[in-house]
Parts: C-alpha cells; structure tokens; sequence
C-alpha cells in the first residue's frame, strides 16, 4: 500500500452501511456507580400483540411487548450522537480511570527502538494515526494489571462496567420471556445476577480475563471466561498478497457491527506498525495479535534470524499501541517437533512453524519459552493479556488429540502459572480440527492441565471434506466445546483454507459464531439466555413479522429471505406465510385450538392433568383394540 | 399452473448443470452376484504428489494417489452413458426382482377413486406423465415389504445392492488413508465391512428400513439404520402461493445431485397428484410424502370434513404412484391437544395441526390412531415404509422435550409395534426445536420408546435466534443427534420459518446437512468414514489445489472462493496461498522440518520416544529456571 490521497479520503468517510442503527434498534446506556460507568446495550422495540393472537379469545385490548435489551459489541458507531471520524479516533473511556490508578508514568514517546524508528519517518506521516496522546507504562516495579488489582480485593470500573454489560438489563422482561430450560453446565457455575464482585474474584482466580491494556483507553471493558457469556473472536488482516489499512478498519467496525467481540490483526504485509495504529485508535473491542509476524517481517522473513532481542522490542512496541492481547507460542518446544513427522499435515499454526523452523535451525530450546519470565514482566508492564498459542494444533481431523497437540497444550498449563504468579491475565488457545467424538477430551485436559484459566478455541471443525463450507463444519464444534467450556470461540469464515475473507465472508463467519456462542450459553443454561429467543417464538407465533426479523442476529437477511416469496408490505401483516398458504397455516390451527380450549373452560393445568388420566384410559381400551385387530 | 407447451418444452430438456458430472470424477457401477445388480459410485481421481512434497527428502518419483469412491445418490443424471428424458422417466432397474418374487399382481389402473378420476379427466392430459406401466400390488393376503422378506431369512437384490453401496470401495485405498479414530458410539455397531445378510437382520430387526415401493422400481435401493451411513431428506414442494411442476422436478434433479438421500414432496397446491407423478417417475432415490395434505386440499382445506375414507383412498393412490414412505401423523391423538395450549408457539407440524383441529372439531379420537392397523395393511401391500410424524414436536426452544412431544413419542413407539407385526418398515420423526443439552434425551427415550425403530429429525435447531440461518442452527443438532444415532437427518434450508427455498437455497440446506451426516458418521468411528478426511487433508498438505476442491463436498464453491484472491491457473499449482504469502506458508515450513528429521536419521518412532525422554529432563531443568526467576 502506498500513502496515497484516497486513502486519506477514505479514512474520513465512513460507510452508512456500518453506522446506521439496526432496525427497531436503539443504543441506550446504563449508568453505574459512577457517571463515566456508561455501559452500551441495543434497544429493540416490538410491536403489540394483535388482540387476535393474544391468547385469549375475544380479548379487546392487545398485549403489549416490552423490548429486549441485547449485548452490544459495537461501540459509538450505532450511536446517532456520537461524531464518528476515524482520523480521530474513538474516545478514550477509561483514560480517566486508569489515570486515577496513579500506577502508571506517562512516556515520552514510544520506548521500543522500531516504535521510534517508524515515528521519525517522514514518509510515513502521511500513513499515520495522530495520536496526540502519549504511552502509558506501569511505574518501575508495579503491575497494572486487573488480576493484580482482583487479587488485591479491588473492584475496578472496568469490573463494575463488565458486571452491568453481562446482565442485559433482565430485569426488564417479563416472566414468560425469562423462562428457560435447566442446563448442563460441565462445572461453571455463573450467579443468577452478575456482581463487580464476581467479576472481580473470577479474574482473581485467573478464570477469567479483562483484556485491557493501559494504551487502549478507547476499548468498553469486556470479559471472557466460561461463567460469562461465551465470547466470539473475528480475525482481520492483510497479508503480502492483498488488502490495506482503510479495508483493514472498514473489516473491524463491520465485524464488531455483527457481534465480534474481540478482533485479532493477523495483518503480515507492509505497513503493519501504522495498519494496528488505525485500527486499535478505532476499535471498542480488545484487539489481539500475534507479534512473531511482525518480527518476521522484521528479518525479512528469515524464522532463522529472528532473536529475543527483535521479539521483545516488537512486544513493546505493540504494547506501547495498545494491542490487549498477544498470541504466544511459547508452548512450541524443541523436544515437541518430532512429535509432528508424521502427522498428515504437520504444524498448520504460522507462528508455531515460525519458531519450529527457529528451533531446528539453531538447536535451540525456542526463545519464547526461555524468555518466559521476561515475557510476563512485559506483558504485566502495560495490562496485555496473554493469548498462549497452541503452535501444535492438529491441523485436520487425522492429527485431532495427538501427543504434539497435548504435550504443547501441558506445557501451556506450566507456563500459565508463571504468568499468573507474574498477575498476567491467561487465555488459552485451542483447536483446530478435531471429531466430535474427541472435544469433550479437549475440554477436559485444558481445564485440568490449564488450571481452569479460559479456553479460546479456532473452531473446531468437525470434518475437512467442506472447503468452502468451514464456518458450518467449525460451528458444529464451536458450539459443542463451547457448551463444555470454552469461553471464547475464534471464528471461521467460509474461506478458510482458501483465500482471504470479504466483507461477506466475514459477516457470514460472524453469524455462524454468534450462533455457535449462544447455542452454547443455553446449553450451560446460562441465566437469560434464552430471554431472546422466547421473545423471538412469540414474535413468530404472533405473525410479528418485523419483530422476528428485528430480534433475530441479522435482520436484513431474515427480511430479505421473506420478501423474496411475499414482497408486498402487506404480507408482514398478513397471518400466514409463503410456506403453507392460507388454509394450512399451522399457527393459525394452534390459535384455534386454544380458543376452544378457552371456550369450553378447560384451563390449562386442568386440561392437563385431564389429558394426562384420559390418556391413561385410552391407551388400554385403543391399545388393546389395536392389537386385537391383528 | 396451466397446462402449456413451454411446460412440455421445459420438461424434455435438462439442465446442462444437473446432467454434468462433477470435476475429475466419474460414475462408476460396481457389480454385485447378478448382472443387473450394479451399484453405481463416483470416483474421484487425483493428482500424484509432486516429489518435493512427497515426505522423503530428494525422492525422485512423484507417488500415486489412487482414486477416492464416495456414496452416490445423483442417479443416471450424472452418467454420461445414460440417456435422460424426462418425459419417459429413469429406467425401472428394479422391475424384474420384483417381477422375480411373484407375489404381486399387475392392476388394470388405479385402484384409488381419486387416481381414476384424475386418469380419466381429459383436461389433464397434456399435463400427465405418460406412463406405460400397470400400477402393481401384494396378490390379496400376502406382505411384500422388504422387512416381511428379511424376517423370512432371504437375501433380496435390494439388499446386496445396498451392502455394496455402504462400504463404498474402502478396499481400494491406502492404509494411510482408512486410518482413523475410534468413535464413541452409544450403542450403534457397524461391522468393518456390511454384508448382504448383516441389511438383511438389521432390517428384520427394524433397526433399519429399505423404503422401496413396488412401485418406484427406478429408485436406487439405499437404507436408513444407525448401523449405516448418516442419510439427508430434502423437502421439496410447491405450495398454494408459487411453484410449477416443472421447478419441482428441476428441484429434485438438483436435490440428489448434491445429496439428497431421500426427497420429500410436500406440495400443497393444485396438481398435487400430476406433480408427484412426474417427481416419482424420475427420482433414483426413494421419495416421501404427507398424504394427509393432500388429503386435506380434497376437502378444499376444511379439516374437520377430512375422513378415513378420503385419507384411506388418498394412501391407495399414492402408494399406486410409488411413494415410498409416508408421514402419518398417528400420534396426534385428542386427549394430547390441550397438553400444547400453554406453549409457546403451540403445533407447528402442518399434518399435526390439521389432525388436532379434526380431533376438536368432531370430539373424537384421531382417525389415524382408530384406523391404524388398516394403514398397515395398505403399506404392507406396496411396501411403503411409515415415517411416523412428530405432530406435536415442539416450534421453539421453549417448548423442546415438553409432555405434549414425549407423550406423542411414547404412542409413536405403540404404533411401530403394530406396524411391525404387518412386516410394516417403520422410521419415527423427530423435532424441531431442541437446545443442545436435551438433544441427547430426545435420542434415548425415542431408542427406549420405539425400541430402536430407525429415527428421522428435523435439525434441531438449537436456538431460535437466527431467522435466515437456520440451516446452521439446525446442523449443529442434527450432526450432534446423527452421532447419538438418528438415522435420517431431515435438512432445513436457510429459509426456513421464512419463505419457500430457491435452487441455492436447496444447495445450502444439503451441504450443511451433508456436514452435519458427515460429522456424526466420523464421531461414531463409521468405518471408513474418515477416509475422505484423510484424503483431502493429504491434498491439502501437499498444495494439490484441484484435488483438495474435488474432493470435497462443492467443489465448484471451494475453487470460486480460491479464485477470487488468486484467479491466475498458475495460482493452484503453487506451494503458497494467498492467506499467508510464499514467506509464511506453515505448510512448507513443515515440510522443511520433515526433510531435517529425515536427513538427520531421525526415524518417526526414535524421535517420539527421544522427544519424549527429552521432554521430561527440559521439564526439570527449564522449568526451574523460570520457577527461579519470580
């Protein structure tokens, strides 16, 4: 990419498709203990109930519907009253109360030697994010990490600010709505009401983390681990091959429009120093990356040139940007390579082939992990999460649970105690390509060997026989160990294995995720879970056809899909629909059916036990009337 | 629809996209202990592996991979030998066993009074299927099922066919490439290789049937058991509101060229009768139907004047057609209606609400409950096999697994009892709507209930919230439920609750669906199942772009989406993709460790067992040191 004009131009824009508000949607804030505690939710309105759907015969008055309130991933951008300019960036929410911390020192510009280089560049300047801010460090010898303060009994604002967002105003719905099947939790244990204080102790106990550097004050606080609603990741990025900085920020609000809750900058190319400036100063959510890339680059792509010295100065660097979060393959050991000789598709993981190529070059023990304590101060310095890479995943079915994943995924459990006798906030990631039949086994050793710090899954996909189908195969697996524990899922676009994802392709891999996650939260029986979805069967039974499509995860698309068969505006009033026709409408039978059942004085719980004692009569006079025909 | 000369002009041509074979692969026909018993496959022929990446370091000739066979259900279609019209229909390969057995007469017409009326009204002529063949029966007192034959202890053709057809040519492949996982099973036992006679007891058994009418002898014999491959319905059908009789056969064609291993018809609107004749007559694979729709339009849509004699005239016609199974609603019965008056979308099955509204209408038990040993003794007649329907199946989340679904289950296990002691085949239909933690309880008690009766489902869809989705919503509970051990998978569409599928749509539904069957056949250790993993993950390693797309299950979409990033032809025979760029390809990197451990002596097993005693002194050594350094 060349500094260029257009690229200013379009940075200034920004696309009506990615700003408008949902339909029927509305950002509301709630306000906390304090009144910088504003924690976003999307509003979504419903029509009335007909009084001919209400339910009860000849009722004269409709009944009216409350709206839900949904968890929202994306930040000032569906805020009509925010001013978007991306040549400015986001506002910095938490800068004042990381400031009011007093544990950090304000630098004087960027403390890594290639931050510095880039900055003095004159060429660049047209390329580059203004920040008129300065980077944070933690004082000599602190930790500003929120597992420091968790552990110290202290209940940051990001907490109180998180507590609030995981409970999704349920207050505001009535009983019918919040009913909901018991779950099977596999162990997590989430209250029926989310408390900073349980916020606090799940990051304390390292089951959970907030990620949250000191240099992205821009970021709303969020919280992943496996007593919170599962979370979904969206990777971006351009490589040598394709795609710029502007599509690089347009990929990010698009993704964080659908529900990405994090987003990964896995760029590789040119420019990725100034690419991440844009996108972190833009981004409301945490932003993950995988800084053995850009060392890479760095030694133009030679694995065998890379040194402790590049990565530590690359780590700084991208701490000093505000990067939440870092991918780490320190688990890829000397000892664990030949494990993967004979595997049907050796290491897929870049990273973990990175440093597998360094290993066997220098006869080495791999620089991330002896490096490891060094890492964690690094890390501790400015609150970036660790994402401990699993360099060894099975990169197809056949490779699903061999000893270089597990043996890897071991290792990963040792070094997660470092860091945490460091403060440094843990996640794990984990696989890939793995059967059905072995993810519950994946689940379990990550929780026994990884002492319960947060699992954070590519997938996984369940089958390799569906290029082009991967966010379906991958879903399948994603909702299943996500069910079992997982407490983020990083998504899978439909291109995965081959090519680059467009903005289709990433919305498609969002919404398959989206539903992965919640599947996922109903099946643990996560408190008020299925509040949206029971709102959504009533809309559905009640012929509400906009309310259907507005609380669904894309309603243009559910729009979309009636309107090719039933375009008219009349038929999102009408009470049927294109599949059956007028006379066989099923719902229109069913509403006749408890009509009469209104009509006759059979209550509900009477007609039940009734049904259940004439059962019992039938099925032996019937019963034996059958059998005796043969 | 009118009857026109653009129909008939439509219907001789055929769709150059539903007649090409897919790439590299050709339609092969293995033969069994007679001539005419000849099972037709698709292989897939590959590239050899180039000698760079062919796992020896410096080997000089490239190596072979043999080609790959996969289940075929798109019939004569895709052979280029055969001559398809569809005015004349597929040729009735079956005709001659049935012939061989004796123990059926050829009518003079329809029996049915409707199949007369319709033959004899002249209006309609332009609009029929010109068929030549006498409509066939049971001679009077005698059962001709396939289940009536297996009980007897003999081996039809139908049942070697199908032996051959489940294993698929494993023989021909590599070791390398049979090797696979163990699978959990939950009490499915599959042999290493299915025999004649192991169909033959599974079938006598009725844990799995063979839905093959007397007459629908164009129908390729296939089998639904959890003992067998994972099978998919595709629903086709017009409705009131759109669609000819020429898109539904387009529909079809389209249907089992991606597939499809049954398809149902449930049109709804006029020319049911005509329509079904045109589908029936050019369908290889079994199809299904819910006549108590049709039924329903004979009675112009009044439920409560529907009665045994239409629905009983109704069974006659169709089973005269070549229906090969139908959906019979029995276990709708009057006292179970008010158990649904409290939920939350009440009977969405169409057939189950028509049949509830009948039960209120007349204060009487349901017909088909009354009737059903005489439903037995005209599907034991044809060989129609009975799919059981889930009237009452539960429309949303809400209403999964509640007492209204289960007491139909438990009536539906009565009936298949009854159905059995005619020799009746019996598969029982399964929801709907079902959160992923009560998925498992919907496969046990339906095994308990109907004592291992072949069970066939729709989806589920594990959570409502994604109208425009739902055939991702639903793949994630039907692989999870095909690997409990449910048999058929019914597919949904993403339009579903939303419209009437388009071809695309149709395409969608299958694939998601064919990963779902898939996925569970690899979770219950299937045998052979993995083995088109293992190939394409092979191909994929070894940067063979062609075979990796041809093998899967769309390999015109897998090849687009490549295409879109890198077009060029010379693209698909580089060793790098656009994702990565030729710096970063972890695939080559991994090769280049292979090539290490070879030229360093390193054998696979030495280098485990050294990685491993390695391991554990790092773990000491290493280990201290960063313990030390806190």
């Amino acid at each position: 990419m060349n500094a260029n004009p257009q690229f200013l131009a379009a940075t200034a824009a920004v696309d009506e498709g990615v700003v408008a508000p949902l339909p029927n949607s509305r950002k509301v804030y709630v306000t906390g203990s304090q009144p910088d505690i504003r924690v976003p939710m999307r509003e979504i309105t419903q029509a009335d109930t007909p009084a001919m759907m209400g339910g009860k015969a000849g009722a004269e008055r409709s009944e009216h519907n409350p709206p839900v309130y949904v968890y929202d991933t994306s930040g000032p951008y569906t805020d009509p009253a925010a001013k978007i300019d991306i040549r400015s960036g986001l506002p910095a929410l938490r800068e004042r109360w990381i400031e009011a911390r007093a544990d950090t020192d304000l630098l004087a510009g960027p403390s890594s030697a290639y931050g510095r280089k880039r900055l003095d560049d004159a060429k660049l300047a047209e390329l580059r994010f203004d920040l008129k801010r300065r980077p944070r460090r933690a004082k000599p010898g602190v930790r500003v990490t929120q597992m420091h303060y968790a552990r110290r009994g202290i209940v940051t604002p990001e907490m109180e600010y998180i507590a609030i967002r995981e409970n999704q105003r349920l207050d505001a719905l009535p009983e019918l709505v919040l009913r909901q099947h018991r779950g099977e939790s596999f162990g997590a244990a989430t209250p029926a009401r989310i408390t900073p204080e349980f916020v606090r102790d799940e990051v304390a106990r390292g089951r959970a983390i907030i990620p949250a550097n000191i240099n992205h004050p821009e970021a709303e606080p969020m919280i992943i681990g496996r007593n919170f609603l599962v979370k979904i990741n969206c990777n971006i990025g351009n490589s040598a091959v394709s795609s710029s900085i502007g599509e690089e920020v347009d990929k990010m609000t698009w993704a964080i429009r659908w529900g990405g809750d994090t987003v990964m900058d896995l760029s590789t190319g040119k420019h990725i120093h100034e690419t991440r400036e844009w996108i972190v100063r833009n981004s409301p959510v945490p932003i993950g990356t995988v800084p053995i890339y850009q060392a890479l680059e760095k030694v133009n792509g030679k694995a065998e040139d890379l040194s402790w010295e590049i990565f530590r100065d690359t780590l700084i660097e991208q701490a000093e940007q505000g990067v939440d979060y870092f991918t780490i393959h320190a688990g890829v050991r000397l000892p664990f390579i030949p494990l993967t000789a004979k595997r049907m598709t050796g290491i897929v993981s870049r990273g973990g082939s990175i440093m597998a190529k360094w290993c066997l070059a220098h006869h080495e023990e791999s620089f991330l992990y002896t490096h490891f304590a060094e890492i964690c101060e690094i890390m501790a310095a400015y609150d970036v999460s660790f994402s401990l890479g699993d360099g060894l995943r099975p990169g197809s079915i056949y490779d699903a649970n061999d000893e270089a994943q597990l043996a890897e995924l071991k290792t990963l459990g040792e070094l997660t105690k470092v860091a945490w006798a460091h403060d440094c906030q843990v996640m794990i990631e984990g696989p890939g390509h793995v059967p059905m039949q072995l993810i519950k086994e994946n689940m379990e050793l990550q929780l026994k060997y990884c002492d319960e710090a947060p699992f954070y899954t590519l997938g996984p996909l369940t089958t390799d026989i569906a290029p082009g189908y991967d966010h379906i195969t991958s879903a399948i697996g994603a909702a299943m160990i996500g069910w079992y524990g997982t407490a983020m899922l990083c998504y899978v676009t439909p291109k995965e294995h081959l090519g680059l994802p467009n903005r289709k392709d990433v919305k498609d891999g969002i919404i398959a995720y989206k539903i992965a996650a919640h599947a996922a939260d109903l099946a643990k029986g996560h408190p008020g879970a299925q509040a949206r979805d029971n709102a959504l069967s009533k809309a559905r039974f009640e012929f509400r056809w906009a309310d259907q499509f507005n609380l669904g995860l894309d309603p243009e698309t559910a729009k979309e899909f009636h309107d090719e068969t039933l375009p008219q505006e009349g038929a999102k009033l009408a009470h049927f629909c294109s599949m059956c026709g007028p006379h066989f409408c099923s719902m229109k039978i069913t509403q006749d059916v408890r009509d009469y059942a209104e009509q006759h004085g059979v209550s509900a719980q009477q007609a039940l036990s009734r049904g259940m004692q004439e059962k019992a009569v039938e099925f032996v006079k019937k019963g034996g009337e059958i059998y005796n025909r043969e």
